[in-house]
């Protein structure tokens, strides 16, 4: 298959190597000048599980991606959320009426940026459990096992999805066709959706946080907004499962002093958040939907406003 | 008029110190036992707009008060908050039938823990523009000018109001008799439920804050939610003219750089909040009148949450 991965990082070099060594036709594409560079001058390099590879892969950054001429059976999209609108105009002659395109994006509602460049059919959502690490520009570190789910947002799409699993799996990244890909989908963002913008907030791991007594009462009402808005998707959601999975990060044993990805983007490397696709995706379409947000807007308000008053860039 | 203090910190000692200058009969009762000790010892030491000023005042440990035979005719109650209710327990000996009870406490909806103690025709309720400190246990400083309004909460007590108003204004405290005190003071805290709680969750001065492009819609949904509340007690606050009395808290030139009590309290001393009684006041009335007050609720509990992570006492 000819694959364009659109957002090269940790994961889109994890999905690009292993899609690369399955022995299909793989293009990078990345905003990020050095890690090109890098990649263009020594092949990317990865700590394989232990085990140091190099492959020589194309990597072109998205600005000088006009004029190439390969007509993608397959698009994987794994840009930062802020930057998808971007990449999708970048990469728009590359997509033709065939080409499938799909979010692996973290967040939710990405689909409304994607369907106004590629229509619905040809759309697939997905939720991966891989992780990856960049270790320098060109320099990525893969370990551990994983997974995706996914599924076509069109009405008619399961065969190609299905084509795409097929794909996936060949190249050892175990995917799976998910009959209720949005429920995946709601389900992981009531996890960020509660850790990440209240640890932020609270300057808190999520151990401390867990421990506090409002904890309970803002992660249920913060989760019944994400099932609510879910609801109106037919993507359900159970809410007893998800407190209980969110529960499960308080525990310091495991993984509950560890501070989120959204604490690392804004506290540690003053970086601007993904909230936008988070909460404020849920008080967006709550909007839309004429379901009340209250605890979603606020939040996304609060780390917005963290955000100015810590120049964050 | 024989007039209980009950406390006496930096602004229970002003008022004290005033209306004992003014020959009313007073006692102080407090729960710090290192400033009881000091004025016991020394007197009340006051620099008093720049003059030295030694009084012997009456003072007592709330603990030591069930024996004294005091039949007071005016308790002044500027306990913290959080304090007020084991105050009243404290001083229930020397309230007599005829006791009237001003109450002069930051905050909302503290006549909710007196009228337990005290019938409603006795309490009055106040707004004070008085400033005050502490330097050491058992001196203050007294600088600059003030005022009181007051109001009686029982129908028919406006009578008593005035006795109180007149008996304050001849100590030179500048009272005077408001006809709709209830809204003085949830103006007031509108400007306490915004910029307190705030600065304290983003960690920010008040100018740092205002800046930020969320900060209107933040302020504007939580002031709705104090006017919203105010109604129902026939308080009317004038949302456009609380609109901008916040805002004037954003001007670096005069106040906003400053961080408001709340941070002070909670993060640079690592003491417990008042958000109970100003974001929290809002949540418990709302609830109560049926007025949804999600982000006063949301507020109040990241406050609580954030006490908890700095193990704040």
């Amino acid at each position: 298959m000819k694959i364009i991965i659109a957002g090269a990082g940790a994961m889109g070099s994890r999905f690009g190597l292993m899609l690369h060594q399955a022995n299909n036709e793989v293009i990078l594409i990345d905003g990020w000048q050095d890690h090109i560079d890098a990649i263009n001058n020594n092949g990317l390099q990865a700590n394989f599980d232990g085990e140091m590879v190099t492959e020589s892969l194309e990597i072109y950054h998205q600005d000088d991606v006009s004029s190439i001429d390969f007509n993608a059976d397959l698009v994987i999209l794994f840009t930062k959320a802020m930057q998808l609108d971007s990449m999708m105009q970048s990469i728009q002659n590359m997509v033709g009426k065939n080409t499938k395109v799909l979010c692996l994006l973290n967040g939710i509602g990405h689909e409304d940026v994607i369907k106004n460049y590629v229509p619905l059919s040809n759309i697939l959502l997905g939720n991966t459990m891989w992780t990856a690490g960049i270790e320098a520009p060109g320099k990525v570190k893969l370990f551990g096992n994983g997974s995706i789910d996914l599924q076509n947002l069109g009405a008619d799409g399961q065969e190609a999805a299905e084509e795409v699993v097929a794909v996936l799996s060949e190249a050892k990244l175990n995917a799976k066709y998910s009959a209720n890909i949005l429920s995946s989908i709601y389900r992981k963002g009531c996890v960020n959706g509660t850790m990440n913008g209240l640890c932020t907030i609270l300057d808190s791991n999520m151990a401390d946080f867990g421990e506090t007594d409002a904890a309970d009462q803002i992660v249920e009402q913060i989760v019944s907004e994400f099932a609510a808005v879910a609801a109106m998707e037919n993507a359900d959601i159970n809410v007893p499962e998800v407190l209980a999975q969110i529960k499960s990060c308080y525990n310091r044993e495991t993984i509950g002093l560890h501070h989120p990805s959204m604490y690392q983007d804004l506290i540690i490397n003053n970086r601007l958040t993904e909230i936008d696709y988070i909460n404020g995706a849920i008080a967006r379409k709550g909007k839309e939907y004429g379901i009340p947000t209250p605890y979603c807007s606020f939040l996304t308000k609060l780390v917005h406003a963290k955000e100015q008053v810590l120049a964050a860039v």
